[in-house]
């Protein structure tokens, strides 16, 4: 029932996918039951399975509202589904607070993570870079910012094949010395982890790949990340003052913004799946309130390849191997 | 004798200043007397005149050896005249670290003034848009936003004409229980002081041109700042690659390019007169290390502007309504 074009566009992603030659599980669509068959083929196609709940979190419902008010959300017991076993992962459209308390509340988080984080893929001129945190946690501490690598670390090794993938810190300066408070403390915790931590990188430096994972507290990685996602409509903006000017600027800019809208499609990473909340115990994919039935397709495929990657398995190895003292 | 290209870009770009009929004023050149003759026509143009220096501060020295160690540099020699009344402001395009703790130690700070700050102009699809703090306080209080809200608002008036610009606090989210902890005790701050407080503004509003002024702690101001400047280059390695597909491609994509280079050039705030160091009971312009012979002429002029619009004057009244209680 979440996001804004709910429950079509989830219902019609849910369709492709199980339609798939790549889909060997089935999905369950929880939701209002008759709301939900306006939109589902009759029969129901093979591989989809309905849970009728009788509450929605709203995109605007508080977090505590989510909590304590909602519990028959679908939200909220589609998580407890996980949590009990029947499904083995959760993938939603709606309100992000939301997903990410609900999840951290019902799954629970894996053993040595203090705070679950989100991990965005930005474009790179080497390709994808993960930026963890992109929002979770606006005030994070030191310690948490290792946990941030430790985890973006595994997550890029695992899903992206990138081996022992380079870390660095977000910071104001290269040298270790740079920073504010928190950088500053963290540079050393980061130098120690089990990662292979190449130390800050600045903010040219993530366009640029110097690093395949960009660390920062989730304040400022949610602001570059909403920052990034503005690049595009400037350029658009720019593109139509170019085209007033005159007849011929128009055309020109058309076949141009044809051919540059196709350059930069590619930088939309989220289209491709979605974002996971790691340091969940389970596999939480968080999408845009506006995705597209194909970008609702591809989150149900990544969480069942987070599970095939075993990637929380390999977060709770390393996070055990970075409390060890060495 | 600072930046990338001392003092050849420095001395062509005072010459072309003085050459300027926009030019009543005269320059006064501190640096190695001998090496800037090198550069400057025999007999010195009329309205230039040198201060002989001893020493430099170099790009990679620390605040604390500019400060303590070097008393006969270019630098500090010359923000002693300006402290001495022999010369009303300064432009440097040397390292940037020591010019702020160099002006801030020889002219001091402007009444209530805590942080001395640097704003930039960034492009946005209403026109340019000051980015404050962009890097000189990377731990900053809330009382620290306030006044680069309150010094921010007063630039952007005075300098761009624009009257009762608005200001947005750059923030994870509209509300105003949003944020972190510096963020959140910001806000009523922001809310009280004498300017035209908008709110919060999120990452992507900086680029929409939601607020003329977008107050931020200088790490994030920094990240971001830095982050839009490796914007373009990404968008030529986009175009490197489609270029690399085909010899039509080639073609293509070089025909392009130079429109997009004409059309996103504007976008370089910098180079139409360096960043102004806020708060300094003084004039003190920061200019780019390798800021061409026109950066430099632009800094005079705009250093020149200041005086003439009387920002510091402006400033002064702004921060004392600031701290009479209404």
């Amino acid at each position: 029932m979440g996001g804004d074009f709910a429950p079509r566009n989830v219902i019609d992603g849910v369709l492709s996918c199980v339609r798939s030659t790549r889909c060997d599980f089935r999905v369950l669509l929880a939701g209002d039951e008759s709301r939900m068959r306006e939109h589902l083929p009759s029969p129901i196609p093979d591989g989809i399975d309905l849970l009728h709940t009788e509450e929605t979190v709203g995109m605007h419902d508080s977090i505590t509202v989510a909590m304590k008010q909602k519990r028959q959300s679908s939200m909220y017991r589609a998580l407890e589904q996980q949590r009990d076993g029947v499904v083995h992962g959760f993938v939603s459209a709606g309100n992000t607070g939301a997903v990410m308390a609900l999840s951290t509340l019902i799954l629970g988080r894996l053993p040595g993570v203090e705070r679950p984080t989100i991990g965005t893929f930005l474009p790179s001129q080497k390709g994808p870079v993960l930026l963890i945190d992109a929002g979770a946690n606006v005030d994070s501490k030191p310690s948490h910012l290792v946990q941030f690598g430790i985890m973006g670390s595994v997550f890029t090794e695992v899903m992206m094949q990138r081996p022992a993938p380079t870390v660095g810190l977000l910071n104001v300066g290269e040298e270790e010395s740079k920073g504010n408070d928190v950088s500053i403390a963290a540079w050393p915790l980061l130098q120690q982890a089990p990662i292979n931590f190449i130390g800050n990188v600045e903010g040219r430096d993530i366009l640029k790949g110097t690093a395949d994972v960009v660390v920062c507290d989730g304040f400022t990685g949610n602001i570059v990340l909403k920052f990034a996602e503005s690049f595009p409509p400037l350029l658009k903006h720019t593109f139509r003052k170019y085209a007033d000017r005159s007849p011929l600027h128009k055309i020109w800019a058309a076949l141009m913004g044809r051919t540059l809208k196709g350059m930069i499609r590619d930088w939309d990473y989220q289209e491709h799946g979605g974002v996971p909340l790691l340091g969940v115990n389970g596999v939480s994919i968080i999408g845009h309130g506006s995705s597209s039935p194909k970008a609702i397709m591809n989150m149900i495929f990544r969480a069942k390849e987070m599970l095939d990657r075993h990637v929380n398995e390999t977060i709770r190895d390393a996070m055990a191997s970075a409390s060890t003292p060495s």
